[in-house]
């Protein structure tokens, strides 16, 4: 199949390339971005030396359905709008990384990203496999989830869903790599300012608190996230401790148990010993969500989840090949076979 | 004043030395080590070459009295216990940096250090000036804070005091730089596993949780903390996320002015504006306290409040010199001036 | 084929487990380690977590002649001579990852490295397919190079033939992470040690000194190689950079095609663009190694060369396995086709 | 005395901050910057909260001549030489941070700088008060020197000066924390280009190397450098390690006493003892400049010297303070009296 990435420059440009070098029915025809145009691959990114002979190209340039089969896009928010509409009339199938289609609501879009919608008539399917298996494998036009609400939503879905927790105390404390924040020059990113430092940010109203909230809501309708992201030292890697009052008391074994029944099959879920902490460098490079922990306070009715995943890939590109998989009837994880590097 | 450190060689030991390094009415006379017997401080403090030309002796061989007014112990928890008590007897006042000393009720010490207490009988004042500057000043024996619980107490006692918040669900969610774990060869802090990961560790029931909890409960009796401590790769820092749930409506300026209000004349904490983040930077190396953040988000009736110190300053040793300073009516911010260092 | 590793709870045995699992022809049978005996490979290697489900088992009640084929030794220097003979003798083919085999001369291995040799007369290849490919291929032993001459060997072997530089002043400054110092507890290795810190170590006589020297004797007898090591607050990567004088007045393109025809065909040698300089990203997780830089400074007729490696993969396992592939006629890439982890 | 700041928002602006809060004979009285024009200098600068109430100014807007005494300029090259003379002229002693007064002959300033000088008859003191500390102590104009040359060149000007080692053969290859890189907003000082990462640059010509050899010709007229700086992963300390060969067989004690000689009484100077290597976090914050190594490998007759300060400090704004206590007859360790932050 003949594969195409618009913002093609990019971390997660880099990571679709990265990992679809590896993907035995892929082809990659075009690749493009504004500033790199002219450019080839590994002269943006070095990692890819050898592997793509592509240059980059202008999107306007190009025409793209003589040559395309399938596109990522993986541009900014507010670009992919204007993109998105064109390509699924072209026939392509699509998966978006960015956040313009992920919300059912487009004035829960337009309130936290602060832009109007230009196509609220397009629906995407929701990309999370886990969750919406079904939904993606008939779908034309996926939107690949957040980084933070991967962790989140995988982290909490069992438990809402049982009716285990308090719905409306629910407080994720995520810390993500830097990584998370894109390339673009920015001064809390300088090494400087990031190095020696822990930063939470955005501590009401962060962007993918809504996108979290839609996802749990169809589990319990009044769920309400206490959501502070985090900025760590760390490249990549995003860690969410998840913070759950029980509603009765429960032992770690019976939630441990709906969790493995939950994820059961699941190629990408691995759920870790009660008592057991996931390491950023188990999933480092990989397309796994590791979920530990699972750890009760009995006295104080608590229970602590510890959701981990490469932000870059469960995160971003790996969860769209995942997606892309779906969608195509290839072998789910297929691309995704890569071992974490540890250490 | 001549000054002992028993327990010198650890990293608040050598908190304690640069400190007082600085101040103008302590010298050091004697400094105890097991391990170091013998050889020089810069020998096991690099940074206090020129500084200092004393050599560890072992605690055993020294007539401490004869040539001390005042002792820090700065031994691991249960060690304290058995030395303490002759210090005092033969009259030196004493600050404990340890666990051993900060319980009120000696069961729960027991329960969570996992040792018997010796000396049950010996009562200290607990060393957080901003609560008891008082008590402190006429103390013989001081137990200094932990790391974790000055950042969680001095960051609630507010809101707590006001009676604002939930106060059986309060999360607080904190970040340590790795020197907190001590300069003892472990695996996890080997830099391999260290480096690119945040762990969180002790889910449920860590040590600092009772002595947080036992503070707390003196303004509100039924509190409870969810408490979760993290390792990340930072050397010096420590903060903690406190995601509290609001009674009722309240907005962030008159949360703003409590917090302003119950420090004021505080030399060591500074209330940040609201939205300001708290930089693990702008603590480096000082005995500063920053809270920062203070933003509602009303629709979820919650509140976020940043708390971050230098926890080998803050933390162990400059709490320490600042509560010495209480005990001996000096000026409270003597050998305590240093200016961050940033970046 | 069926593969056994002795000692791999190391950092070198994860990678050996982590590459032979992409590895078509391999099978792993059985893995020993004296301090893991008893625990799953995931226990102590957690990126391996259900990609093997092997236990770890103690070298002496292992029947390894039965199960196994091809075996490399991942113990530290002095265990592996013990070991290797009895398996060359039952016929199996062996590869050394340790420095117990890599010296032709044994009074200089013992010089060195401090231990009587017990099987000098024991000999093996030297496993740098750079140089030795048709000799590795016909091998049944194999001793594989140490991390840094391998970037130093591969990085000066053609300005010696070709006898361009001055022999005798030659300075390879390189910088290791701190995964090439192993897995075992040491007190420099302690996060807060090496974070923040650059630090050089073994200014003179580093025992990777005269391997290199040995190997860059075959180009000039006279060779003299000024080696210092540095640790640096990296996980994986290593960069030497390598000044050298040049005996006459020389252009950058001339220098450049002698190593890009050098190095012609090699499937892991690179060679960037004069001024290009080596990214440890770009190779992170991969056999390649990057040559950079060849810039000349005419004025002091010298000339910069940059060679950057992973330590555990070309500076260890992945070499082995690529001379593995070699001895065993195997695609030399075979298990070794990962792209770098970037960033 | 009263002291302005031009161009005070960046890191070295923010460095001689921090040191002259501490300085008991300077009162700051005006910072300037185009960039944080109307800003708290704490809005800039997180560290300096509570210390400093002053707001930046626009060079342009101020009449420095009627509340200053001394400038220290901390502006780009460049910017420097349109500012100096002005101050000059009305009288004001100056203190240079940039590279545009450093040079004896304009040319070479052209030649690596890039830009045409415009006022070459201008001359100022090359301010390294161990070779210049009579000639600082009479100057109204004093050049601070470059990170890099503070360290090379005072560790190789007892070597010169004894005439030891091969003047024309000598390797400085440079470790740079990434504060020397300014505050700019760069791609290659991101965090995610940083981190994991060692990268030399400017592998020929950088420009400290004229600066480096201008001041050593003054010991050897023919002294060649081959100098290579490198980025590495650590926000503040600078270390060279100095490959040397020896003209003739020399031990270790020797040259040991020869340093300890030279730089007998320097108040900033510290000579480690033979084989110890200087720790980056040992001069963390302070002026210090700690020489180590020392180690001769006589087969091979060359030796090895590892020079370490932090690169704000005495590469910068510490040994421009150090050069402002020489010039105005104040103790010269004033405001410099700092403990390293170790760990």
């Amino acid at each position: 199949m003949k594969v195409g990435i618009i913002g093609a420059s990019g971390y997660t440009g880099g990571e679709l390339l990265r990992l679809l070098g590896n993907h035995t029915k892929c082809e990659i025809t075009c690749v493009t971005s504004r500033k790199a145009k002219g450019k080839k691959i590994s002269e943006i990114h070095p990692h890819l030396r050898g592997v793509n002979q592509l240059r980059f190209v202008d999107l306007e340039s190009l025409d793209i359905s003589s040559d395309t089969d399938f596109v990522f896009t993986a541009t900014p928010h507010s670009t992919a709008m204007e993109i998105v509409p064109e390509l699924l009339d072209k026939g392509i199938k699509v998966i978006d990384l960015s956040g313009d289609f992920r919300f059912q609501d487009v004035n829960t879009y337009e309130q936290y990203y602060g832009v109007k919608h230009k196509h609220p008539e397009i629906k995407a399917v929701f990309g999370l496999p886990e969750l919406y298996r079904k939904e993606i494998s008939n779908a034309k036009f996926v939107a690949n989830p957040g980084c933070y609400p991967t962790t989140v939503i995988i982290g909490l879905v069992p438990l809402l869903k049982e009716g285990l927790i308090e719905h409306d105390r629910i407080v994720a404390d995520s810390k993500s790599g830097i990584s998370g924040s894109g390339k673009g020059l920015r001064y809390d990113t300088q090494f400087c300012m990031a190095e020696e430092s822990i930063t939470p940010y955005k501590l009401v109203g962060h962007r993918h608190l809504p996108e979290i909230e839609q996802e749990l809501k169809k589990f319990n309708s009044n769920v309400k996230i206490s959501f502070v992201p985090h900025l760590v030292p760390v490249i990549r890697g995003l860690s969410t401790t998840l913070h759950c009052f029980l509603k009765r008391s429960l032992d770690e074994t019976r939630i441990h148990n709906i969790f493995t029944k939950f994820f059961k099959g699941e190629p990408f879920v691995r759920i870790l010993n009660v008592g057991e902490i996931p390491r950023m460098s188990a999933v480092r490079g990989t397309n796994y969500i590791h979920l530990g922990g699972f750890q009760v306070d009995s006295e104080r009715e608590r229970i602590v989840i510890v959701s981990t995943i490469d932000n870059l890939v469960k995160g971003a590109s790996g969860q769209a090949i995942q997606n892309m998989n779906l969608m195509q009837g290839y072998k789910e994880t297929c691309g995704l076979e890569q071992t974490g590097i540890h250490p």
